[in-house]
């Protein structure tokens, strides 16, 4: 059932005919998230190329969670939306075989109100559950140690807890801190390196990483290759990062690199010759 | 009926004496719009001159909208706001003889509930829609080309379009585009150049320009000027973009070097001696 | 009861200590404030070393307004939650002696029903009320002068009227604008020097300033101390700004390296050896 874990970054050569898929086809991605981090994920998929839409305006949720390429729900846009709008977007995402990503942002933090809606969320399927540790280990049923939308759970402690999670909902599971676990139920687990501390400092990266991972499942038609496509754009962050990083002043300039980064590697990614 | 077709940019000697009225004047101006977009347009808004307030804390689209020298109504903003909300501004403003815009966002994306609410405010008396393509051809009762917030159909579909709802509805019509065309119920016919293509990759930059073209309003008296007004903003916003896109290493770049260049221009607008 | 005026910059040793905390200590300081300055008021307090979480899920307010080291609850928040949500907030703080800061935007703007919910907020003893001049004038019960979120009264004017206030509530009043003065109860009276005009045209960024002083407040054991940590949070914004625009192209890369500056600010507070 295992099998070996592999290492991917920016330049292995699975990682960009996926992010050249999403400049091409430029899918439509839908996301209900909150209001702290949409301006960055949308700034985020436009530079890579996607076509996203954000929000709950009447007939939104059933509407355009059908019509989408894919689709991201991030739990903190119960800030901004109803439960009912979530489960809405997922039911008409279902019915419409689009995939979709679940981020359960503050998941663990010791307010179960909002733990068993996003409880409720996991149990609908989504394709790709993207989170931090202390997220990932709350959903798995361990215990609570998020501090607010802050991990104070180790990698170490989520890889396990995010396995058993993958089994139980049959469902990617893609951690994201110092380097990012991206785990498939079939048992594969995919390593990238490098996430970059300065993606802490900047205030929705997680969340917009969850709205390009939808991107990503918008262009896989086969199920089988969804693991390597999330990790795909886990890499393409990672890169970006290190780039953005070298000549930041601080977090902001460092986050206005990033996203310049993010599209000048997909137009490189684009103009390549490999597929 | 048809006067002849114009081309107008920042250097048209009709250009500046509009921009300078937003910076000595600093019209309070008031919007309804999405958080996606909201940081932005406040943004736009502050390095033009203008005093903006965005959002329907309990009073507010009552109060403000009758209290601003303009107001923009952008469609998305039902993400974060109610219907109710929306009309509460519009007849607050229309009593008050306070011009407002309508941005008809995603109009015509399949959404027939959404795109209800817009025309029901549509039918209270903007001063001037401003859409993209897709969006002006669906308020206009054309065919449904939207895919989420993102246009699909041309200019060249969008103006004879445009130019049956400025009849029908009596409004200025602004086409953002390649090139954007302005359109007035007597037939006036305004093409700015040179909408640059990075503008599509800044989430909110369009409804920004919503934000913009309530400024002019506010600032001219004679309703017959308004078209000229309209027209200049737009104007004012294909300069800045142009100038910030030499300089830009990508889509954030851009988009500080664009808030940058609209301040230093509304400066240099100001300093001028033409009246 | 009048104890001396005193001034305070950056460079005061006073001024250090405090911030060095907020790195140190990283306090978890939850905010309900508006869609518009949420990502900004984030990246700050991010910048400063704070772990700020924002908005009103489903029992959060509840949940995390007891939890927080501090919180800041800014009026405008009311355009996404309800007044509700910021009482059930307030509650949870004042039941587990969590310091929290309102910021009574746009209060005195003429519309009554949003000023009431402010009032009663502000009888629920917060710790610290921070604001522009109009807001400071409203809330102590003078004239309504504000015009949308802006000022139209003089910090001459509003300082009077904010040493009444103090009294009135028994609570520090922190009033914004050329100059900063911050006011305690028995009469302590601070100036901080040099807020940069260039602060005005970036939205969002005196609300910002309220979740800064929630995370001073948050690490400041004794009541007593907190007039000087609420200077101290003053300073280092005043310098920052200062710092950022020395380089800055206009407003929209002033708010870069705004942020920035914080950012190296407190690097370089945490790297001191005073205590």
């Amino acid at each position: 059932m295992h099998a070996a874990t592999l290492s991917m970054d920016y330049d292995h050569p699975d990682c960009r005919p996926v992010l050249r898929r999403i400049r091409a086809q430029a899918p439509f991605v839908y996301g209900l998230t909150n209001y702290v981090a949409a301006t960055l994920s949308a700034n985020v998929l436009l530079a890579a190329g996607a076509a996203p839409a954000i929000g709950a305006a009447p007939g939104w949720p059933a509407g355009f969670g059908g019509q989408a390429g894919a689709m991201w729900v991030n739990a903190a846009g119960l800030i901004n939306c109803t439960a009912r709008d979530m489960l809405d977007a997922v039911d008409a995402a279902n019915a419409a075989h689009v995939p979709w990503v679940l981020d359960p942002v503050a998941m663990g933090a010791g307010v179960g109100e909002y733990d068993a809606i996003i409880r409720t969320l996991a149990a609908r399927t989504p394709a790709v559950v993207r989170g931090n540790a202390s997220e990932v280990v709350a959903l798995a049923g361990g215990a609570a140690t998020a501090r607010g939308v802050e991990t104070t759970a180790s990698i170490a402690q989520a890889v396990p807890m995010g396995q058993a999670l993958t089994r139980s909902h049959q469902v990617i599971v893609a951690i994201s801190g110092p380097e990012d676990h991206i785990l498939a139920p079939d048992g594969r687990h995919i390593i990238v390196p490098g996430g970059h501390p300065l993606l802490t400092r900047v205030t929705g990266a997680g969340c917009a990483l969850g709205g390009l991972v939808a991107a990503a499942l918008a262009t896989v038609p086969k199920e089988s290759d969804r693991l390597v496509a999330v990790a795909a754009v886990h890499a393409l962050y990672a890169r970006a990062a290190e780039i953005a990083a070298r000549d930041a002043g601080g977090p902001a300039s460092f986050a206005t690199g990033f996203v310049d980064a993010l599209s000048r590697l997909q137009d490189s990614a684009t103009a390549g010759a490999d597929v």
